[in-house]
């Protein structure tokens, strides 16, 4: 491409990365970056602007996340088709769960899915991937135990000790390559044509999942302690799927009492099993982390599965189970003729990104930098309280706002929709039959802390009808 | 541990790394070193005796493959419990079709499994992981598509149109961690209870995945042009797996004739499908490279399945599925849902070792290594073959014997074993009832090319029964 001329004035209060960005952005609606044309390497313009990599990196991801560049593997980066994004994004009537790919339409987006990588520490994983493919390589490169690297499993039993009250050996750990393959593995062990039982509002991939696997999914009813054990009970299950720390969407903690009713529905009947999927249970920010309901289980019946993609990234695809004993016995006849899903090389590095403590310090800080963004929401809110109550508070990546402004969960969406923010409903996190929903969900885990503030008085006035 | 006094002559014959080897392996036998105790790394005994670190990384993977040593991951190199590896050596009777990892009672093994590590291109990889954590990283820990990357799909697909001569679009590849796990894909895409055909001596791993998935194998009668077309037929079944360039493990070459009928079978029902295992095509010793059979197909009754494990190492956990256009719209339907098991980062690594010619150049590098062997142990054999007929050569990594001295399978493997020789049986890849067998496999990729000639003398000598 030509050289750029971009003027940085760094006494401006506006970030480097800002000029940067605002620069090209302008130069891409303008035209004067045509459609395919190709950026410079971040090291290129980073050299030639005379600023830090990191600093053009920012700039780009900005423009990558808001559609106006893409990023061709091993070719670098090119200016998408703007007047293409721009009609895609206005005849597009969509509003799935996900957050949409495509084009600037909105300022802001409030998905409640994904993680922040903009504090992802690149530098411990590349030093540590470095070091390791200097060392032994050659061993790295083999197959290994199709439950896991033996250290990995090792490191997980004790760090699920320490933070979750789980307790196992690791040779009940079995490693995967992400929830959705684990959960396709459950599925040969617990034998095909089950009744899975999932609460109203849940995660509706696992259930779509285990559907798509030939299984049935009975749709059960809640309360504000999660799954109902009596409707439990009625519907013929023999697997159920909670999130007792954690219930997403609603936030729900499941108390005690309701945790050992669980655990007794299971024992009542052999080949019941609970499946509790601690996804998030690294961010909370009030009051003391809430155990692991595996941690209670005394009789084999509770099936824990984690995964380090929400926690750390989505391409790290390495998640695990944690099996009771009945079904290690199913899994050495069934389930160790799967070779293991994930490389070797990762699991080492992840081995010593926990051993070494930074698995620890990243998880603070994103609890630190979550719990910023989530108190600025609710600070950010609280002028516009008469028109919602707030739900699900003080854990996981997003809060519920249950509107009594008398607006319907949808009406809001589409008055939020004008003022270019993106925000979510309840409904589509419902299985079976809708019900009216009047309950939003905010996620903050692609929103900047600084757009905070204006984002939530957006919405505030919006939900006001000022 | 204590300094290792060793001390090396570059003037011997015997190469530095095996004065080394020999060294610790007499410590850990006479027990100077004893079990649990810790090896220096390769870096410190490669300083400490001014050597090459490559010297002492191969003498230790020697020591590691005879079981003396064990690499414990993030904590080093450990002596093994030699006494106990004897012990359960001693004792083990099995003979399954892999390789034993404990135990240095064989001074040669005829696996047919595996892949020689020392070859790979360990330099490439690790430029090629260095330059992409340093460039644009951020974006490599997304979650990226659940097909796997555009960029990597048509890289293979190319690769595919050029090598196999397969014809599809990167829109009908599904990349996955392992062919275990696209055969549980692929078993969600067919539906479930599916009668699979294999052919009576086949890849037993892939038979055994498809049974514990609910559905049933049907072993179907063999000849020389590989699955026979009228048993297929009669058994009812709707799936054929087979495969045709190479069969594992008789290396039957399947004819264009035979391949007709097969299709022909497919095309006289909807819903069935025939599965390509294309594992090891890379590796043809005389004539042309023999194209797949995907390539004859133009009904869409082909689902091709081919692997990088095999062809550049077993940890590189990267597979794909060719899908017919009928299987893509169920895809689309049951398996977009799942998302990708492999990581952006391996996707592009392996990539740009494809673009970059390097994956090439590794596949001319290895097939002139098995070449070599091949011929080395064809010619080591060549005096004894009043003992037996030689079957399976000039392609892959494995021979057949069919002895014809009087010998049964287990008799020659017996043999073999007193003189510290793992030779393997062709039963051990029969499915169903088992008949009566005098065919030796012997498989030369954990076999250095200078053993080869002193291996096959013993072999061949034990054969004849001189």
């Amino acid at each position: 491409m030509n050289e750029l001329t971009i003027s940085l004035d760094s006494h401006l209060s506006q970030p480097l990365y800002e000029q940067i960005y605002e620069y090209l952005k302008n130069e891409i609606q303008s035209g004067g970056l045509p459609c395919q044309e190709r950026l410079p390497s971040t090291r290129m313009l980073s050299k030639h602007l005379d600023v830090s990599r990191s600093t053009v990196t920012l700039a780009y991801e900005q423009l990558l996340s808001e559609g106006y560049i893409e990023n061709q593997p091993s070719r670098g980066y090119f200016v998408s088709d703007v007047e293409g994004l721009y009609r895609i994004s206005r005849t597009s009537q969509s509003s799935s769960g996900t957050a949409p790919k495509e084009g600037p339409v909105y300022q802001y987006d409030f998905s409640p899915s994904g993680v922040d990588l903009d504090k992802f520490p690149h530098n411990i994983w590349r030093r540590l991937s470095k070091n390791l493919l200097l060392d032994n390589s050659q061993d790295l490169f083999r197959l290994g135990d199709a439950k896991g690297e033996r250290g990995l499993r090792e490191t997980i039993a004790s760090y699920l000790h320490q933070a979750r009250g789980v307790s196992c050996s690791p040779d009940q750990i079995v490693i995967g390559a992400g929830n959705d393959y684990l959960l396709m593995l459950l599925h040969t062990l617990l034998g095909e044509k089950r009744v899975y039982a999932f609460e109203r509002y849940t995660y509706k991939k696992a259930s779509d999942i285990v559907k798509v696997l030939g299984n049935t999914v009975e749709v059960t009813g809640m309360d504000e302690s999660g799954m109902k054990v009596d409707a439990l009970k009625k519907n013929g299950a023999s697997v159920a799927y909670v999130m007792p720390s954690h219930q997403y969407p609603l936030g729900i903690v499941m108390p005690v009492k309701r945790r050992l009713q669980l655990l007794a529905w299971a024992q009542e009947e052999e080949g019941r099993y609970i499946i509790e999927d601690d996804y998030d249970s690294e961010f909370r920010y009030k009051g003391k982390p809430i155990p692991a309901l595996q941690g209670y289980d005394t009789s084999g019946k509770v099936i824990y599965i984690g995964t380090f993609s929400k926690s750390i990234a989505p391409a790290i695809r390495i998640s695990f189970l944690v099996l009771p004993e009945p079904l290690l016995e199913v899994y050495e006849k069934r389930g160790r003729l799967f070779s293991t899903t994930v490389p070797r090389m990762d699991q080492q590095i992840l081995t010593e990104f926990i051993q070494g403590g930074y698995y620890e310090r990243h998880l603070n800080r994103m609890r630190s930098v979550y719990r910023t963004r989530h108190d600025m929401l609710l600070e950010g809110l609280r002028p516009f309280q008469k028109a919602f109550k707030i739900r699900g508070e003080h854990a996981g990546t997003h809060i519920l706002l249950e509107l009594t402004n008398g607006m319907t969960e949808k009406e809001a969406i589409e008055a939020a929709k004008k003022e270019a923010i993106r925000i979510y409903g309840l409904s589509s996190y419902e299985l079976g039959e809708k019900h009216p929903s009047v309950t939003l969900i905010l996620g903050y885990v692609n929103i900047r802390e600084k757009e905070i503030p204006d984002a939530a008085k957006l919405i505030g006035k919006l939900l006001l009808r000022e």
